[in-house]
This record gives C-alpha cells, structure tokens and sequence, in this order.
C-alpha cells in the first residue's frame, strides 16, 4: 500500500533533474521531494545501455528505501534505457521525461519537422523518435547527439564564445532541415537555452520537458489519488553520492533558488 | 613475495591511460600489462578527493587481484588524490604520471616560466606545483584546468573550429605569462597535441607525461629486480567497467594500434 504523504522520488545523473524539481515544486507546492543526483558517475549520457540500466536500478532501490511514493526518472538517458525495466521491478508508479518531451513537442509543431537534440545514449535510443511517431506518425523527426552540453553546463560555461561555437557545429545539421520545433531533449540543456535559441533562430519553438513532465506528475498522482491531502510542511531532502558542496553550488542554478544542505550516500 | 613474471597494472578513469601504455610496450616489449579503464565512472576529474579516493581505490584492488607486481596510475587526477593512500595500502611499487611529467618539465624549461593544464580536481590539487618546485624551487608555475579536453577527446573531435576555439580560451591566461613549457596533465590531453600546439605556438614546448612515466617504470622495475626475465610471449588484458566495444572503438587511437578484446568487469 503506497503512502500518500510519501514523497515524490527523483533522480538524475547530476544536476540537470533539478530543472524537473523546480517545476514539480511550482505545481505541487505541498508535495514532499527527495531527490538523488548521481553525481560520482554522472555523466550517463556517454555510458552503455547497460551501464545506465543498472545504475538506475541502483538509484531506484535507494530512493525505494525512503518510502516514496512515486518514482521520476528526471534524466532522459535514463528514461530511454531504463524505464521499461523499473516499471517492471517496481511496485509504484514509474514516470520518464521523454513521453512528456514528445507531447509537448507534437503540440507546438506546425509543420510537423522536429528536431531532437540529447546525450549520445538518447540519441541511439531512438526513443524520441517513437514516442514522436507513437502520437503522430506524420511527424519527421531529425536527431542530433550533443555531448557537449552535458560539460558545459556541469561546468557553468553557458554563455560566450565557446557554447556558440559548439552550438552552432551542432544545431547546423538541424537547421538545415527545416525544423520549426526543438525538443531539449536533456535536462542539462535548459541551462544552455540562450545560446541555442540564438543558434536556431526565433523561427524554432523549444520544447523543454521539465515543466511537461511536472504535469504528467500532478496528473498521475491524481488519477491514483496519490495526492498529499493534509497540507502539512513539505520535506525536501538533497541525496548525491559525489561532495555535497560541489552539488549544492551547482544545484541552485538549476534550482532557481537555495537549496537545503545535501546528503552524502554510497553508489 | 612479489612476482617478476606477473604483469604491471595500468589503470585509468578511461582510455587516456592507454597513452602510457603505448611506452611501457615500446620501452619494455618482454612485459604483460593489464590495463584498467574505469569507463562506466569516467570522469574523475570533475570528482571530489573523496570520491576519486575510493574509485582508484576498488581499480587497484581489481587489479591486484590479477597478481600485478606494480601499479602505475596512469591518470593524473587519481596521481594528484590517491597515489599517497595506495601506496600505504599496497605491498607492491604504486608510480604515478605526476612526478615523472614535473621531471620531463624541469629538463625542458629553460626561462623557469611552466605552464600546467590538467582537470579540475588535478589543478586544484595544487601536485605538480609542489613536484615542479620541490624539483627546482626557481621555478614559476601558472596552472590551468581545462575540464572540457576529456570530453572533446572522448568523443574524438579533436580537429576543427570547436577544439580550436575551446584551446584559445583555456591557453590565453598561460600565454600571457609567457611560459616557455607547457605539461600536458592529463593523459587524455596528448590526443589534442596538435591543437594545443597551434593555441600555443613554436615557442612553447609541450610535455606528455606519458614516455616519462614509461622510463620511471623501467627503471623502478631494474631497481627491483623485477624485470621480468624468460623472453616469454607478454600477455596483454585490457577490463573495463562500461561497454568494452565502445572501448576497443575509442581505445585504438590512444594506443595506437589494433587492440585485444577488452572484458567488462563490475565497479
């Protein structure tokens, strides 16, 4: 039996999750979070199916341990090899930010050419391109691996010279083919949208899953009347398993605001 | 009793090791070595002390279950945090990349003016500014992290405008203090030789770590008398944490010919 005052679980490789957490807060202001960056192996983007699937198995069991009552996987290499197999293994809900990302994407299209951009493992996936097609199949879908961005942004190089060069080297295949619709298909990537809307140009709608996917969660918690009723303090709790300080410095980025101290555990 | 038949450990947080590898083949043809790539883990140097520590830590370990008689710690951020820990831990000879490329340094200087590029944590870590000056105290060292050279030789796009542009802004700062040796700390950085070079010009002499370090195990190896001695066929095993396609893939070009089937072990 799930707990409804259980907190919501979250996890990444890093800090890029944190983008999910703060539109979660904004929606869902009496939910409790616990979030997991995985910041001693991050990143996964570059790793194997394999690697990512039993990483996540292992942040999923850590996060089981606290009694949540939900799980989101807030990394989309993540979501793309591993959702499958935690839905399996679990006994909560299980939501991924890739079917959020899709949505909104297919809403903002007009004519119907969208591009992708993700970690070189979301990309392989092809699991963007499935769950465009899955909602439109009249959607053509153009895919480019950034795994750039991920460094960038860990390490807060987000403006000049540099992120335009490596944007612009990246965004140009895209650009060529039309695409009137970007999906940020990482959640490192909100950090860079600047430089890549200079890239791509006004004329490119970018479709960011972290606010989709905090719908998806309000949604689902209430469909399953998961909802925390009584409206007692929220809890939120910081777990990464590389030094908390480098994290809680980083992490305010993409918090939006100070974040409460971070907790060292073993992966 | 150690083993002057057993082979000498290698292990880095990827491919960058392998680098070194390629001189311990070409200065000791007689010896097997296994190689160590913690690639589900890479990077460390973005990683805290702490957490460099205890994966450098479970790599030797790994290693010395294969009955290596030395370990060489072909990876300069793991030198830099965990080479004091290991050698108090291990019954067997630990070298590092840090002391060997201070001393390659020093014969190259001729102004006394050195440059050190490196990771974050091997910048911060302040080693080759101690092993440069406690080699000859007169010496100025002007240190550089550039986080980004792991990712960008990773992935392999080390030619062209987005390495070019990522070299200029990193080797600025040095070129203004007019260095006249640059070491390269880190050995994932002899991959980018040729754009560093060009970012620094004919005046500044560039330092790999890498042939210094296969002297020092060389010479240890005499000192010991643990050359191995029967002109037996050397035995060459390459494990890795991630995938070992994508390493075998990515591995040939920093070792510098066709590799043996690597073989994936759990970290």
């Amino acid at each position: 039996m799930v707990d409804r005052h259980g907190a919501i679980g979250v996890f990444d490789s890093g800090v890029g999750g944190l983008t999910v957490v703060r539109q979660i807060e904004a929606r869902l202001p009496t939910e409790s979070i616990i979030y997991l960056g995985d910041t001693a192996r991050v990143p996964y983007g570059t790793k194997s199916p394999e690697t990512v699937v039993r990483y996540a198995k292992a942040c999923a069991q850590l996060l089981l341990e606290r009694d949540i009552k939900m799980l989101v996987v807030a990394c989309n290499t993540a979501s793309a090899f591993a959702l499958d197999a935690l839905r399996d293994d679990l006994d909560i809900p299980v939501l991924g930010v890739i079917e959020p990302g899709a949505q909104a994407a297919v809403r903002a299209t007009r004519t119907g050419r969208v591009g992708v951009i993700g970690t070189a493992g979301t990309i392989r996936s092809e699991r963007y391109r499935e769950a465009l097609q899955c909602q439109d199949p009249s959607i053509t879908v153009f895919s480019q691996a950034c795994p750039l961005f991920v460094p960038l942004t860990e390490e807060g190089w987000t403006t000049g010279d540099v992120p335009k060069t490596v944007a612009e080297a990246y965004l140009a295949p895209l650009l060529e083919n039309n695409i009137d619709t970007l999906v940020l298909g990482c959640t490192h990537y909100p950090l860079l949208k600047e430089v890549i809307a200079q890239a791509v140009g006004e004329a490119v709608t970018l479709v960011d899953s972290a606010d989709e996917t905090a719908l998806v969660v309000q949604e689902s918690l209430e469909a399953l009347k998961l909802c925390c009723e009584t409206p007692l303090l929220p809890q939120f709790r910081f777990l990464v398993s590389d030094a908390p300080s480098d994290f809680e410095q980083v992490g305010q980025r993409f918090l939006g605001h100070v974040m409460q101290e971070a907790e060292w555990v073993n992966l």
